[in-house]
């Protein structure tokens, strides 16, 4: 096999504020081809998540930053193109970590082969993968919801909220999720089997949550910060679990908001309710990833969970996608489709 | 025996901001004698807590607060003097929860008979009680300090603080100690152990934090808030735990610091370090009870855990020493020698 035409899409400079297409540039270069022990992996899926956008960023994380001028990671659905590596022959499909490119070279490491008899290959991006079993470990590692509790989450029609809600449901818990606009308020309810919708886009957002929270907030799976946050706060109960997941109002953020300083506000809040607050990554709970298989696989056949993807087509859409993703523009989990 | 003169001390307002002596005023009255089943109980010594400036609030807490014209509440240590209750004889001696007052009428209820002869009585309200309760719940249950692991605590001269530096100590964990005043800085690092002091009133004080926690700091006890809370936020380890007992620094505040709000980074860093913050009183942990009572009890005899007691004469100087201890003036546990 003849060396391949890699297109990649490459971080050109980091965002202040709001990414725009000017923060991205497109490369292509050749692939050689896989030597002894190595695998040509084509993409065919490549999932777009809020993470990423603190990636662009200089700032200290859990994770190093890509540099301008590299390409943007993200995890991948591929397919062995060619191989001279043992355990993989082409027509094979993985999930991979090979960021926003058509091809990617391999040894293997870290790749799980997907069975498309399973379940949707892309499904090991959401649902199955890192938002799905995010939503697992955070709502029943730190939110430990009861049955009777309430549970609130938002991006409720996102691939971590949308499970978040029906896992919360299965446990016998009241399910109340945040979503922008009116369709993806009506399928959480509807298709979802949330108690409550509530649309952030609402003027009385704050009061038609506490309408829908008669007894209190238990658990609020925290994943956007800012005016749904403080909706939320002072529904609380006492002793409530906030497993914090991501605060994706404030990704762009370049500065604080102006005062007062609701810092102390915030610690007097969790002294006198006794709060539970943690943040977490769901690899920290990569110890129970087979829990996770085990449990939302059975869920979702036995039609207990169910997700929606947006697709969009193409490598070259990946900017525009995701700076859309970041304004809440998506509607299911995002996935673009680069090749099949 | 006849009935008895019985002074008390009332709220006779509620502060804002700073408590004054004239939120305080003493009321004279007769107490009859105890009827079938009572017993009378004569107040020896009364514990002065931090939580109490939150009793003289009208807040929303966790317990209801005192109305003004009713008796300030507080941890009694008190004699039987005398009793129509099969169970109890003068001369024995309980913890009580009596108040700020010369004597009560008890029927018995929540009572717990203390033996002088296995520590002097007082310290039920002191390491024994519920400041050491206090200390040991909060730091096992919610910092579960780890050998080597750095814990930091602050007003570490105090009840709680000591305490907490101590068992971090027995655990194998550095302990670094905040305190105000040289006196009380040498104290928790040579007569308790503590592996580092700090005074907080030094101007450089985050700096000196800094250098006495080289390797970050994974367990923060927090009972101040304030600027010990800004000095501590940089140096928290991905993971750190932060017990919230107590935001004494913020007790007596009539409105948030100014701007801007740094709810968002406070919400980044439990985020991106993962940190898990808890807020708990000590009964959320009734039921440590008797494992704190056999730990500490043996930590005390072995002489693995000390305690400082700052005593003050006479129930009428209760204001003016409650008044003090928010400053931090007191050295030890604050307890008020009512009659002896």
């Amino acid at each position: 096999m003849p060396a391949v035409k890699n297109k990649q899409i490459l971080l050109a400079s980091r965002p202040v504020g709001e990414p725009s297409p000017a923060n991205f540039k497109s490369a292509e270069s050749e692939l050689r081809e896989p030597g002894e022990g190595e695998i040509l992996l084509k993409t065919l899926w490549l999932s777009l998540d809020p993470y990423m956008r603190g990636r662009m960023s200089a700032a200290k994380s859990y994770a190093k930053p890509v540099e301008p001028g590299e390409m943007m990671v993200g995890g991948t659905v591929s397919e062995v193109a060619a191989s001279k590596h043992k355990d993989y022959k082409p027509g094979d499909v993985v999930l991979s970590y090979d960021g926003w490119q058509q091809y990617a070279l391999s040894k293997g490491m870290g790749l799980r082969k997907l069975d498309p008899k399973q379940a949707p290959v892309q499904t090991a991006l959401g649902v199955l993968g890192m938002p799905g079993m995010t939503a697992y470990t955070g709502l029943l590692a730190i939110g430990q919801p009861k049955a009777k509790e309430t549970v609130v989450v938002a991006a409720a029609a996102g691939p971590v909220g949308s499970v978040v809600g029906q896992i919360a449901k299965i446990k016998g818990a009241r399910a109340v999720g945040i979503a922008g606009g009116k369709d993806k308020c009506d399928y959480i309810v509807k298709e979802l089997g949330f108690d409550a919708a509530i649309d952030h886009r609402a003027p009385d957002m704050a009061a038609k949550l506490k309408e829908a929270c008669p007894n209190g907030i238990d658990v609020y799976f925290e994943n956007v910060g800012g005016a749904v946050w403080d909706a939320v706060f002072s529904l609380l109960n006492d002793f409530a679990r906030i497993p914090v997941c991501g605060i994706v109002a404030h990704y762009n953020d370049t500065t604080l908001p102006s005062g007062p300083d609701r810092t102390p506000m915030l610690m007097g809040a969790i002294l006198r309710k006794r709060l539970t607050m943690r943040g977490f990554i769901v690899w920290d709970f990569a110890a129970q990833e087979k829990d996770f298989q085990r449990d939302v696989g059975q869920w979702l056949r036995e039609g207990k969970i169910k997700y929606r993807e947006d697709v969009v087509e193409g490598l070259e859409k990946a900017p525009e996608a995701f700076i859309g993703m970041l304004k809440g523009k998506n509607f299911g989990k995002l996935l673009v489709r680069v090749a099949s």
